[in-house]
Order: C-alpha cells, then sequence, then structure tokens
C-alpha cells in the first residue's frame, strides 16, 4: 500500500487521482487531502477516502469544516501552514501536488524537504522557482514524477537515458479552442467560449491558458527544469488530435513519442505506480478511429504568450516568476470579465519590460517578485483602462 | 574500436552498414565482410576496409577474387563453410548478420555459439528456427540487436522494460508500392513496378516481400522470437508515411512509438553503437514537412500472404519454415517472370496445406522441412501451370 497525499484534491486533477485510486484498493492509501474553499466536495472525499489529515486554506471554511467532519476523525488544519503540515505529514509516502497555480510552490518545497516522493500536476512551482526545486530534490535524492501528459510522456521516452544523448524535446499541445480563430475573432472571444477545450476537461485557470498557449509556454520552462535540459533544445509542435503527447529525439535522430488517449487518468497513474505500470480500466488507443495525425507550427502571432515565456526562459532568473505572476493575474481578470483574452500577453509582455530582474534569485526574492508583478499587472491595467 | 563483421557486406544493408562505418572511423574496425557472388563490389570493399577475412559463397567466384586480391593480406574463403569462418572468426566482436533469406540461418548461430553480439537484419532465420536462435543466444547471455527498423523501434520502445508490461506490439508497415491496388490491377503487376517500394530502398526479395506484405508477415513471427511476446498480441497497421516505424503498447494504456526518417542507417548504427548513441549526419524528422501521418488496417483479402504468416505462427514447430521456404522460392520464381505476383500466396497456401508438421524441430528438422518446401514449391506450380 503506498500512502498518499493530494494536495488541491477537489481540483480536476485531484479528483481523478481520486479516481486512479478508487480503481486500485489494494495498492493505494490516502493519507492527507486539501481544497482551497470547496468543503463541500473535501467533506464527501473524507467520508470515502478517510484521511489522517485534511487543509483548507480558506480559514473561514476550514473552521466550517471542522464543525461538519467532528463525527470522524480527521485532523483539519488551514491556510499555507495547513497545506505544509499535510505535505510533510510523517505517514505519507507519496504527495500529489495538484494546486493551480503559484500558492503550491510553498508546499512543493515542504514535501521535497520531508524526503517525499512527488508527483507534481503543478507546473507554476517548477516555473517560479525551477532551479531551487530541482536542487533540493537532487540533494535530498527524489525524482520528481510529471503527471502533466506532455512531461510524463517526455519521462517515459526518456526511461533514464541521460540528457546527453536528447538533441531536442517536442512539447505537443492541441493548439487549444481558439486555434482556428484570426487576431480578429480572437479579440473577442468570451470565457465561455475559452474555456471549451477540444480535446481535455481542465480547472479554469489552466484552461484558458491552454487557449492562449501560455499553457505550452509554461510547460516549456517546466521541461526545462524537469530534464534538466536547455530551452534552446526545447521545440513546441501544435498537433490538434492530441494523441501524441509529446515526443524526444535523440543525437541519433530517432524519436520516440508516447501516445494515448486524452484522459489524465493515465499520467496520474503512472505517477502513482512507477516504476511498476498497473492495467488500466481506460480503453485502448483505437487506430480506426485516429486515423490521422497532423502537427503544425504553433502561430506565435496570434498566440504571443508563447514567445513571451521562450522569452522570460532565455533570461532566466526572476523572469519566470514575473511572467507566470502576471499571467495568472492576467487570467483571473479575464474570467472576471475585466479584460479580453488578447490583453493577456499584452499585460504580461508590459509587465515583463517594467522588471529589474534579480540574478540567482533566493525563494524570499522569487515571493518577492511574485507579489511585485501581481501589483504591476493592476498599475499597468489601470493605466491603459 | 569495435570489431565487425558483415555477412552480406555487398547487399543492401551490408553497403549502409559500411557508409555507417565510414561515418565513425574511430569507432568500428571491419574484420570481416562477405557476398554471395557479387565479387566486384566485395573487392572494392577489401580495398577500402581492409578486413581480416572475407568468405565468398559461390566457389568459382572465390577462387577469381582470390585472384584479384592475391596483393593484400585478406583471407578468401567460400561457401557456407566460409560464412560461418568469419561469423566464428576470432577478432570480430559484433557480426551483422545482412544475408537475405534463409541462408542467413548457419551463420547465426555460428555466430552465437562463438559469443558475437549479434546485429539482425536477416530475418528469415527467425522465421524459420526462432525458438533455437533464441535460446541459444539466452544460453551465451547475447542480446541479439535487431537492424529491421521496426523491430529496432520495439527494441527502442521496449529499453528493457519486461514483457508482462506489454499489452501488444504494433508493427507498423508503408503498405508497400502495391497498398492501393484492386485485386485485379494486383494480378497483373510486373517485377518491375512491384520493386518500386515507396519509402525504402531494398533488395529484391524483401521488395516483393514489403508489396505482398509477405514481409510484414515475416517481421510478426520476427517479433515474437525477438521479444518473446504471444502472437496474439502482435498487430500489423499501415501507415503508409513509414515515420513511426512501430508501437508498444503497455499494460496501462500509454503507448511508445519510434519514429524517424526512411532511412536504414538509423536502426543500422543504433544497432552498431548500443548502448550508447552516437550524433547522426543524416537530417531530423521535419514536422513542417511530414504534416500528417495516416494509418489503416490491412487488408488480408488483397494481402492474403500476411494472414498465411499469422496462420503459420500460431500453428508454430515447422509451420513457420514451410511459410518462409515456399515464400523465397515463389518469389525467385515471380521475379524471374515465371508466376505472377498474386500466385505468390496461392503456392504458400499450397505447400503449408501438404505439410505434415514436426513437433519441436530439432535444426536439422527444421533445414529438410525447408528443403521440402522448396521442393514442394516447383511440385506444387507443374501441377497447376
Amino acid at each position: 500500500m503506498k500512502k498518499v497525499a493530494i494536495l488541491g484534491s477537489t481540483g480536476s486533477i485531484g479528483q481523478k487521482t481520486l479516481k486512479v485510486i478508487e480503481d486500485f484498493p489494494s495498492e493505494f492509501e490516502v493519507i492527507g487531502l486539501s481544497c482551497e474553499t470547496n468543503i463541500g466536495l473535501l467533506e464527501e472525499q473524507i467520508r470515502r477516502f478517510a484521511p489522517r489529515i485534511v487543509a483548507c486554506v480558506d480559514e473561514a471554511k476550514a473552521r466550517e469544516l471542522h464543525g461538519k467532519v467532528s463525527d470522524t476523525d480527521v485532523k483539519v488544519v488551514s491556510g499555507t501552514d495547513g497545506l505544509v503540515e499535510v505535505a510533510e505529514f510523517k505517514e505519507a509516502e507519496c504527495v500529489v501536488l495538484a494546486i493551480a497555480g503559484s500558492c503550491g510552490l510553498i508546499p512543493t518545497l515542504a514535501a521535497i524537504d520531508a524526503g517525499k516522493q512527488i508527483a507534481l500536476a503543478n507546473k507554476e512551482p517548477l516555473v517560479m522557482a525551477g532551479r531551487i526545486i530541482t536542487e533540493r530534490a537532487r540533494q535530498m535524492g527524489l525524482k520528481i514524477l510529471p503527471i502533466d501528459s506532455e512531461h510524463s510522456a517526455i519521462f517515459q521516452c526518456l526511461n533514464g537515458r541521460p540528457v546527453s544523448d536528447v538533441k531536442r524535446l517536442i512539447l505537443t499541445g492541441s493548439g487549444g479552442p481558439l486555434n482556428y480563430l484570426s487576431l480578429e475573432e480572437l479579440s473577442s472571444i468570451s470565457p465561455v467560449k475559452a474555456l471549451e477545450h477540444p480535446r481535455w476537461k481542465m480547472g479554469q485557470k489552466i484552461s484558458i491558458d491552454s487557449a492562449t498557449l501560455m499553457n505550452k509556454g509554461l510547460e516549456v520552462i517546466e521541461a526545462r527544469w524537469l530534464f534538466d535540459i536547455e530551452i534552446g533544445k526545447i521545440e513546441v509542435l501544435i498537433h490538434p488530435e492530441a494523441i501524441i503527447h509529446s515526443m524526444v529525439e535523440f543525437i541519433d535522430g530517432s524519436l520516440l513519442a508516447q501516445l494515448g488517449i486524452t484522459d489524465m487518468r493515465l499520467p496520474i497513474q503512472y505517477a502513482l505506480t512507477y516504476p511498476k505500470r498497473l492495467p488500466s480500466p481506460l480503453p485502448s488507443i483505437d487506430f480506426n478511429q485516429e486515423k490521422v495525425l497532423t502537427f503544425a507550427s504553433p502561430d506565435l502571432n496570434r498566440f504571443p504568450s508563447l514567445g513571451l515565456a521562450y522569452e522570460a526562459a532565455k533570461i532566466g532568473h526572476t523572469m519566470p516568476a514575473v511572467l507566470n505572476a502576471a499571467n495568472e493575474e492576467a487570467v483571473w481578470a479575464y474570467l472576471a470579465g475585466q479584460i479580453r483574452i488578447v490583453d493577456i500577453p499584452r499585460i504580461v509582455e508590459d509587465v515583463m519590460a517594467h522588471h529589474s530582474l534579480r540574478y540567482e534569485p533566493s525563494l524570499d526574492q522569487i515571493l518577492a517578485t511574485d507579489r511585485w508583478a501581481r501589483e504591476e499587472v493592476k498599475k499597468v491595467w489601470s493605466l491603459k483602462s
């Protein structure tokens, strides 16, 4: 029985992780769970999986939850400190980081410092503090197991082969729901439309990032750190069918690709069972249905966020944290109806342009940069609007 | 310096192997070479690569060659005994088996018994005597490194993973030059047309086998032995672009595929450098050119040879040797203009129907079966014509 804690268990990845665990009752035991505010679902999960500890980030909601589950043995904690307590919880062997956005950073580091096996779905921490996270994991002798389908694909293609054998990583992306729209059509697209991803069902933040291709940009930076490979060797390829989840080209010209149906339960299961594989209840790819796979280059003109991510990655230091924070704030502003989708990369670009780089930043400097960038989004936007 | 002997060095794979060796002069040394009759090219290869020993299967040609290269130090040997002498030659560490057809069987076993690293392009020996070859290799602690692009692909996808993790192997095939012809059009196709493979430049025997899909059938049987996997788990998928060279699906539904340009130098290089990879001088796949990959099921109605190969594999014992020998004779008859291409599977089917199976055959019984099947082709055909 592998003992698992899931941070962000009420989110899209968290719920799917629990589905995988339900498929293998003799393999996994749920030790800890967490939510931001959705205590209704968290209570259901507590009653179904009987964890030892749960965290709710929102303090008031945590108190409410405490009252609701007082008939159980579960310990209820709150705030970022609560997330850290779950991440470090002694009995947990594996911590699934399924929080959306930058608030996963502190718990991720806590789980690493506590020597937990890390299954990482939350890409923003690596974007912000990739060097710090990967160095600490290396010091602790931990492998970070990726859950993102692209990084799981690359991890499976590499299968322990040395990075010196790699010519390039090719991150594939479906192109998102807005792939076929003109710049003009893009400018008036509503959040409801932008959230309609053709291939993957995901949370709101990542769905908008997929629509702008910022998600692919964040994945490029994530791959840079997860696989310790220079940015210039990471390419993005649009592949609307989303069957090939990514590829690795080796120095001899041979490529390996990982393929699968578009269900996040597959990469989640692999991260949980690694290095073993277990039979999945999901169907195989049927090549009588998936008869055609197509590829195209990403259009940086219509989707400038991807170019900004490459730029931030090449600059390095605190710039990826600026990119990430500015983007996150802009996405929430878009979802709240305050800006247009095409304003997101404009805001990110403006904030990046105003940033004074901190070299080889400490964690505190990264967090300060994150706060600065979020404030700056509001300034930049109030200046424009 | 890895010391390499190449059996069949004047054939298509043999010549390409020497090209790879020329690309890496500090990595490889040529110890032995062989040809069937093409002593003109073999003499050139002797002067270029200065091997210690060469074999020419044809005795008269061997004597002629001996006279031509008497100014060099090379030892010239002849016949199947000569091939065996090269295969066992003390200095050779790695033996590349690039002979076409069943005459590779005896030298393959000789190389294994002499403890050489085996790089196998010659699939017929495995089809005839897969159990004997793989058991002897296992006893000697040798890995058989595949050169066939499909098997090299599977070997790279597996990368040491246990066969118990495998749900199915998917061997891809371009469909060959006759993929789009009707049964009626097929019946009048000339050898010249059938030899025009759209994607791969190969020898005559394998080109015709590609046109009838018998090559894919032989590959299914080859895969069964190379990867020790039951026939029911091996599928064939038509993929005209020939970019994906084969795939492995694991029990959790994840697939790995190997991709590359259609140049046999890539799998040859990997077999020679394994487990290392070296930078290839060949171009990478350009997905701006290869924008569309397509898949289809093979049509067993138009290409019954593939179904016959599955049938022979399921029956096992001496039946795959019958399939192989009958096919080989029928292919030469077709190339000589004596039969139509659609007669090839009819002949194979007839000879298989007449065969009295020998269970768990010895090598001698397999060789006797091979001779019987070749005689039977002539009988069957003279009865029909």
